[in-house]
C-alpha cells in the first residue's frame, strides 16, 4: 500500500500567526494526501526575546487557533498533519508539535531536548516519546535538536514507529540532515525533516535557518529534498511496510537483536 | 597534549597467522606512537566455513600467539594497540578485540552484535562495553557491525570514552563510514575505524572488504581516510581533550542533558 509523505518548507513571519497559517494553508494545497510535516514553531516563528513573549504567543491544545486550524485542515485533506507550535499548558510553555489526523486531534509531543535559548522560554518536554497510530501510518515525533540524541528516535522505533516526523528550525548547515539519514538506517524507518528557511533577527540574536528539508528511506536513500532557501512542498509515495522489515541479512533482525541485556548504562547519567 | 591516532588497513590471508602477524608488524612500523587500531580478526581472516575451523584458529587471551605478539609490540612501540582476533575461552569462541598498552595486556572486548554467519561460529559477546583507561587515552572498543547499534558507542561515551577503536571487516560500501561520522558527532568523541581490504572466497561465501578506514573528530571532520583497496597506515595527531568538551552552545551540554528520565524504553525489547 502506498502512502504519501510530504514536508512543507517555508518562512514563517515572527509573531504573525494569521499570516503564517494562511501561507501554510496555501502551501498545503500542493501536498498529497498522506502524512505531512510542517516546521517547528511554524505559526509563531522562532526567535523569542523573553519568556513573556513566548507565553503570549503560545496557545492551549487543542483549543488554540493553530491547533484548531490544523485539525480542521487534516479533516479536509483526509491526511495526518504534524506541526510545530508554541504550547501553553497551565503555567508552562512548551516547544511542541501537534498531531492531527483526518479531523481528529491526536495529541502533542513536547520537545525533550531544548536548544540554546529555548531553555529560557520553554519548559522541558514531559510527554516522553509517543507513537501516534494513525490511519496513514505509525508516526513518532521528534523536534529539531532532538535529532542529535539517538535515544529519541530509537525509543520511537522500538515502540513501532514507521515514520519519524521531524519538524525543525535548524541553523547549522547539513549536520542534522546527515544525522537523520543515519537515524533512518540504524532504525530502518522513514524520516521526514521539515525545516524552515529565512533569517530572523530579534533582540541580540540573528538566525539563518538552513532549509534542506528531506525525506529518507529505511535504507538511507534521500527520496526528496529541498534547497537551503526555497519555499516548497515536496511529496513522495512510499510503502510503509518497508519500515517494518528489520531483517538486515537472513540471519540478522536489526531490532530483535538489540542487546538489551547490555544497555542498562543508557538510563544513567554520564560519569 | 597531542596524541597520535592511527589505523592499519591491510589484507589478512585466511588462516595464516604467522604471515598476518609478520605483515602487521611491518605496517605498524609506519604508525606513530599513540593509539593504533588493527582490523577485526586481523590474524586469522574472516570467512570461516565451520565452527570447528573457527575454534581451531582461535586462541586464548593473553597466552595465544596473536595476543602475546601484540602485547610485546605495544611495549616496543610505547603505544596502545587494539586488534581484532578470534578468542577461545573454555568451550566458547568469540569475535574479540584485545587491548594492549605499553607492554601490558589490558583485556578484551567480545563483539556484542554478530553479523550474518558470525552467529554460526561465534558466541555472543558477554563483556559488555568497557572503557580501557590507558596512558594514551580513554579507549572504548566496538567491532564492525556494532556500529549500527547507537547504543554501543553511546554507552562508551557515557562511561567517558575519548576514542572509539573500531576494528572492522566491512563489506557494505560506505554505510558504516557515514554512521561512524554521526557516532563521533552525537557523542563528541574521536572514532578510529580500521577496516580490511581484499576478497575472501571460501565455502559458499565470497566477500569483498571495502577498506575506507577513517579517523573522525568529535565535530564530525574526517581527519584521515584510506581508499577502498590500499594497504596503508595513516596517523593523525589530535588533542583528546576535545572529546571531553561536551558543550554544544553556552547553554547546552550534550551529555549532561540526556533525558535519562525518558529513556527507560531503551532497555526493553521491541514491541
Amino acid at each position: 500500500m502506498e502512502t504519501n509523505l510530504s514536508f512543507v518548507q517555508f518562512r514563517p513571519a515572527f509573531g504573525d500567526k494569521d499570516l503564517n497559517l494562511e501561507n501554510a494553508v496555501k502551501l498545503l494545497k500542493q501536498a498529497k494526501q498522506g502524512i505531512i510535516v510542517l516546521p517547528e514553531l511554524f505559526s509563531t516563528g522562532y526567535t523569542f526575546t523573553s519568556k513573556k513573549e513566548a507565553a503570549e504567543l503560545a496557545e492551549e491544545a487543542p483549543k488554540g487557533k493553530t491547533c484548531r486550524r490544523v485539525v480542521e485542515l487534516s479533516g479536509k485533506m483526509r491526511s495526518t498533519l504534524i506541526a510545530g507550535f508554541a504550547e501553553k499548558s497551565s503555567s508552562k510553555v512548551f516547544n511542541s508539535a501537534l498531531v492531527a489526523s483526518r479531523g481528529e486531534f491526536l495529541g502533542v509531543y513536547r520537545k525533550a531536548h531544548l536548544f540554546y535559548k529555548e531553555k529560557l522560554w520553554f519548559s522541558q518536554g514531559d510527554t516522553g516519546f509517543r507513537i501516534f497510530d494513525t490511519k496513514d501510518g505509525k508516526v513518532g515525533v521528534i523536534i529539531c535538536f532532538d535529532w542529535i540524541y539517538p535515544e529519541a528516535t530509537r525509543i520511537l522505533a522500538v515502540a513501532g514507529a514507521e515514520v519519524i516526523a521531524h519538524p525543525a528550525n535548524l541553523v547549522l548547515p547539513g549536520l542534522a540532515q546527515k544525522g537523520m539519514c543515519v537515524r533512518s538506517l540504524e532504525n530502518r524507518i522513514f524520516t521526514i525533516t521539515a525545516n524552515r528557511v529565512g533569517r530572523e533577527t530579534r533582540g541580540e540574536d540573528s538566525f539563518r535557518f538552513t532549509g534542506r528539508s528531506q525525506i529518507v528511506s529505511p535504507k538511507m536513500k534521500v527520496l526528496v529534498k529541498a534547497s537551503s532557501t526555497e519555499t516548497v512542498v515536496k511529496s513522495v509515495a512510499v510503502d510503509l511496510s518497508e519500515a517494518r522489515k528489520k531483517a538486515i541479512t537472513r540471519l540478522n533482525d536489526l531490532m530483535a537483536e538489540r542487546r538489551v541485556d547490555l544497555y542498562g548504562v543508557l538510563t544513567q547519567l554520564s560519569g
